[in-house]
């Protein structure tokens, strides 16, 4: 028998998918996190503590533990029982890429208890086919900004983007969750010639924007006929603050995934907490409830480290 | 009266639009001019050599002259009669933004000869206007790869890219020419949303492969569903060199802007010529007649300089 393998301690950043035009191809990681620390045991057990504590430590039923689970079964190898402690900042199913992440801790469990030796393509690959879209799984696992697709043949590929200069974020999140399922039933079965063309163009020149540090372009490249159009309905919070883009020191909004969080692009050269308190006033106002994260870009992606 | 204004001389480089799946919305410059030089006179003339010197040469219908005219008008301005002499690499009708250079030659006149200062934006965006597309405009006038989109209030905005590394080409020219039109008549007037997300992934993966020098990324992200597959047919020259695509040398083929021409990324470690010679031989089996260029990533865009 192989002796135990080591305890595996797991932080994996929050995304935030679709960035306006982008619809399924691109994400960013940004600096709310996923821990999880998971050491060999006889039966499995959690303790959690965080954002949605009773979620995140129920043993049924567990997206972690279940692909965790479904991975190893797949690859022929008998699980490990683990002991796993969480320590989520995540809000889970508002449009953060919690379930990403989750999906991600799971097969990382799996490829290191069972000592799978995955690439990292293969790993973005698996989380992918899970999501059935890429750009979470990419971006949660590289970090920055990230581009990608999953083709026909289920094959991953993925560009890690470095954004330059800051791009500081406001996340508005709403107390209500909602299903991506649901929020993918309202989005009709074609588009116009002309939608597809301006969301081709305005992808283009947000990774333009970001790559060149080009504040300038960002508020009309934000500009979407896919999704949001669609949307707006079910997050409610999204109309609100369209209203507010192009507003002093506040460049763009957009659907975080596929809501109903709303990321807002701020201008670095206005105090955050200013443009933050100015939020929270026009939200209150409209009397919609909604929790301001501030944050930014996490350049790093997922970081697996062998012991605690 | 002012003194008549000096003579100016222009070099436009050919422009190869869409790139596979970014319709509409990028372009690169490469390494084929038209030149223009002219004079202030006393009646219009024309002095043509190159390429399609005919069509260069006439007084009547002459694209470049009726764009400087209707600028001028457009700006209140006579116009101050010029004596051209053009030079012309770029084939006429053949996909290669030529109508694009001929256009922004003309307001690039108008603008010396008017003294209209206009901004290098507002120049792409008024030939953009014209062409219908800003893509050619946008790559002739800034160079090396642009990434440009027309808004509905005619509001250009274009970002420049320089790609990193050689990215060396091959320009595939058939003898028969193909009205823009034509090729925008055959293309649906709405698409599946699995298609539209397919150009979006794509066109973005594109822009990260130019970006960061990954070739490795190129053959898949050229892939398109929003106009090639339609115009295959108009177009011979597409199917029967897409299956080179993938071959040594050979990273990815695409339609030249509207077709008929064909534009062949090359490895840049396999010798040009002896790719060139493949490609020859097998367009020789298939019976299809093609002019063979080879040519690269033109890094300057348009140069106007005051003296001939």
């Amino acid at each position: 028998m192989p002796k135990d393998p080591a305890p595996l301690h797991l932080t994996l950043p929050a995304t935030s998918a679709n960035l306006g035009p982008a619809f399924d191809a691109a994400a960013l990681a940004f600096s709310l996190y996923l821990k999880v620390s998971a050491h060999p045991t006889n039966a499995y057990s959690i303790d959690a503590e965080g954002r949605d504590r009773e979620t995140c430590g129920r043993l049924e039923n567990h997206l972690i533990l279940t692909t965790y689970r479904e991975v190893l079964a797949a690859a022929g190898q008998a699980d490990t029982p683990l002991a796993l402690k969480i320590r989520n900042q995540i809000p889970i199913g508002k449009g953060c890429g919690s379930s990403a992440a989750a999906r991600l801790a799971g097969i990382a469990l799996a490829v290191h208890f069972g000592a799978l030796h995955w690439t990292d393509r293969r790993i973005i690959g698996e989380a992918s086919r899970r999501e059935h879209h890429p750009d979470n799984a990419a971006a949660c696992w590289v970090g920055g900004l990230a581009v990608a697709r999953l083709s026909a043949q289920a094959e991953v590929q993925v560009a890690r983007i470095r954004p330059k200069g800051k791009w500081p974020l406001l996340v508005a999140i709403p107390p209500q969750s909602l299903a991506t399922e649901e929020a993918r039933r309202v989005l009709p079965a074609s588009y116009s010639r002309a939608d597809a063309v301006l969301n081709i163009q305005n992808s283009m020149l947000l990774l333009a924007a970001f790559i060149q540090g080009r504040q300038d372009l960002l508020a009309a490249a934000l500009d979407d006929r896919i999704h949001q159009p669609y949307r707006a309905s079910l997050c409610p919070l999204l109309p609100a603050l369209h209203e507010l883009a192009g507003q002093p020191g506040i460049l763009g909004v957009a659907l975080s995934g596929a809501g109903p969080s709303v990321l807002i692009f701020l201008d670095s050269k206005t105090p955050a907490k200013k443009i933050a308190a100015r939020v929270a006033a026009h939200l209150d106002r409209k009397q919609l409830p909604a929790e301001l994260v501030l944050t930014a870009i996490a350049d790093r992606g997922t970081r697996r480290t062998p012991q605690v």
